[in-house]
């Protein structure tokens, strides 16, 4: 007896089947397997010590609070944090600007939701952030994609016939991409805001790694730029301008506090949040005032400054660490980015590979990665076969060097055996 | 300047403008309007001694696993403590069935993106959860409304009529219906199980109050009284199944539990589960891990079962405090429901009022409603102008006596108006 929901699933469902990739990354979490497949922060971070102490204070000085229904665009103290924290990179903005949302996972979702008709086309660098295609796939978003290189989104004129396609805005990672860890080189930011500028193109900054930079100084966000730009060619008399809007800016506590909180948020004009705040009404009333509230009790008074110090160390190691297992280990042919920040490099193997291929071998031999397709919007045509991405946050760094040393015999094998085909048997006499 | 995105709205915004009511309502937040415009639990039973242990013990013992990412179904415990909670009311089922969502909200906009396609029809109860509209108006359904009574849907030949019009699913909010109060009689429960097989239109079965009532015995949910139904009339030999999913249902912690954790279920068959898992991922990847397993700490060893004891109390004195002003303070031709449990009362006005402007009155004597129009669907037909839904849970008895006691003051003097109006001044002779 077929179940009577199966038959009336409205017609976007057509673009969510389940992966094959999802199912294989299911195995990844046998406890056995060393996984570079998650996104996971490393658990040996957190604060926990800090969030018992803050979860009391929340529970015995606004226990009621903490408890009940909160305004939909999100606790008030904890907005104004925000915009503080902002303003340290250049973002001028005000609590009505600021929208908390589930996770910036969620703000995804309102921006498909608020922005998006069936068939928009939408500019994506090539790789991307896989939720993002998942989120905007609910609102039949098409893509044209631009590859990135070590410097970020390629503005060539690849880029310029992408923007002919006439995309509703485009969605930029600027700092250490996942997938791919590149960054947006300060040169390529401006170059960017001009051009988005000069086709009337706004964007989405997504920007959940900004404050895990290992090396190297802080780059100014894209808002803070088309700020700038805007105040020199069109200086309207009110010094710069936040609000015009051309950019929305996405930021998120997952990587920097707690992941488990799904605390994210968004900062755009009045008008769009306010277009959000009714979207997200009906999507999940608000965000968890209790969440909301601890946050904030851990955050305020500098806390997470000095915190993201010893995340950035750690992390800092683990990347190094793997880094140099796969300087020792890895085969020739085999090609990876050597990201200054964030949680992701991306690894290229030769052309006739397929990562997902290798992915089996790899769980034989007990370590996993994702393989690269689900990051390209139109993997269908094959593109990214050959990519993947490897998390170096989650794992211990003892892990990282035994986890990349496998997978390091598991590629040399596989060059072996292809070699072996590419040569022609002698042919033997009858 | 023109914000760049105003232009770039998805059309399903032009059916989600800001209302008047909203605007209205944010009167009623000041510090001094003794308000039953809001639908929020009294914070004075948040048991929130338990919830500063229960964080104690979660953050101590599972602290890492607290505040990391977790699976898009939600947290196992809590998922077998929400199966076996059902069950007591006779819904057997497994985790499998059960997806957490943040809040019963978001399992409204899950089914949403699900199920719906433009145009698509819904039928509802008239009036219904204005929530629920919310959620499916960004999916751009449509409605046929059925009146309720004071024992729920009305199933007589405008029930019929309603489903020739093919509607997708029917939403229905069987007990202490939000906005009315009224519950759903069992011998109605049985027809409308046996109408919904007979037209094959599967049912939405929202029941975030059936655990407040206040007298009368409990009535079991439409998803069981199914499952009986289809064992009666089509034996399978494996007893009840609650997996033909005829009856999608949705559960929530935010009544007995506390509203700011954002924490509800719903139970269907794995298939729509896994559907529904899929979306729930672009959308907020899962909900709060800490929020989860707070609330299984509280709940679990059967805490809740008592708490619900204290609420009742509570909550039934507040009803009983308001049903009596309203009997001593509102004038003849003013008529409301005596709800056996849940949240809210009903008044329905006499036909030449019009509920939104008579909040006007009453704000300006400090006391709010809300209004009844956004509960229907169809009230850009005038449909629903002179009811108004009154909140009795979050005010204290001594100001639902004195907000009550204004209100009928308001409503006399209208009253004594209307009627002079209605009385033909004597012709003045020149």
């Amino acid at each position: 007896m077929t179940c009577p929901w199966t038959r009336r699933y409205a017609q976007r469902m057509q673009g969510m089947s389940g992966s094959i990739i999802r199912e294989l990354l299911k195995l990844t979490e046998q406890p056995d397997i060393i996984s570079f497949a998650g996104g996971l922060p490393a658990p040996e971070v957190f604060p926990v010590a800090q969030f018992e102490a803050a979860t009391q204070r929340v529970l015995a000085n606004h226990g009621a609070q903490a408890l009940q229904y909160s305004t939909t665009e999100g606790y008030r103290p904890l907005r104004e944090y925000i915009v503080q924290k902002m303003s340290r990179y250049g973002i001028q903005t005000r609590p009505e600007n600021v929208l908390i949302t589930s996770g910036a996972q969620q703000a995804l979702d309102l921006i498909g939701k608020v922005m998006l008709d069936p068939g928009d086309v939408i500019l994506t660098e090539q790789p991307t952030y896989m939720g993002a295609l998942q989120a905007w796939r609910a609102y039949q978003a098409d893509y044209v994609t631009v590859p990135v290189d070590d410097d970020g989104i390629c503005l060539d004129e690849r880029f310029i016939e992408a923007l002919r396609a006439g995309p509703k805005f485009m969605y930029i990672l600027p700092n250490f991409q996942n997938p791919a860890g590149v960054t947006l080189s300060l040169e390529r930011r401006r170059k960017l805001v001009q051009i988005a500028d000069h086709y009337g193109i706004p964007i989405i900054e997504d920007d959940p790694y900004g404050d895990l930079r290992y090396e190297g100084e802080h780059l100014p966000p894209l808002i803070a730029m088309d700020a700038d730009f805007q105040e020199e060619t069109r200086p309207n008399g009110n010094g710069r301008s936040f609000t015009r809007g051309d950019v929305i800016y996405l930021g998120t506590f997952s990587k920097t506090l707690a992941p488990g909180l799904r605390l994210g948020w968004m900062v755009a004009p009045e008008e769009v949040i306010k277009r959000c705040v009714m979207a997200k009404q009906g999507m999940d009333l608000h965000t968890s005032t209790f969440s909301q509230m601890v946050a904030y009790e851990v955050a305020r008074d500098g806390f997470l400054d000095e915190h993201k110090l010893l995340i950035r160390q750690v992390y800092r190691e683990r990347r190094d660490v793997m880094l140099a297992a796969m300087e020792e280990h890895f085969p020739l042919g085999v090609y990876w980015t050597r990201p200054s920040g964030g949680l992701f490099l991306w690894v290229t193997l030769p052309d006739w590979m397929d990562a997902a291929e290798l992915l089996k071998t790899a769980i034989e031999n007990k370590v996993a990665f994702v393989p690269g397709a689900a990051f390209h919007p139109n993997a269908s045509e094959g593109v990214g076969h050959n990519t993947a991405r490897f998390n170096f946050s989650n794992a211990q760094p003892a892990q990282i060097e035994e986890g990349i040393r496998r997978l390091g015999q598991v590629l040399t094998r596989a060059m072996a055996e292809h070699h072996e085909d590419q040569i022609e048997p002698e042919p033997v006499l009858a």
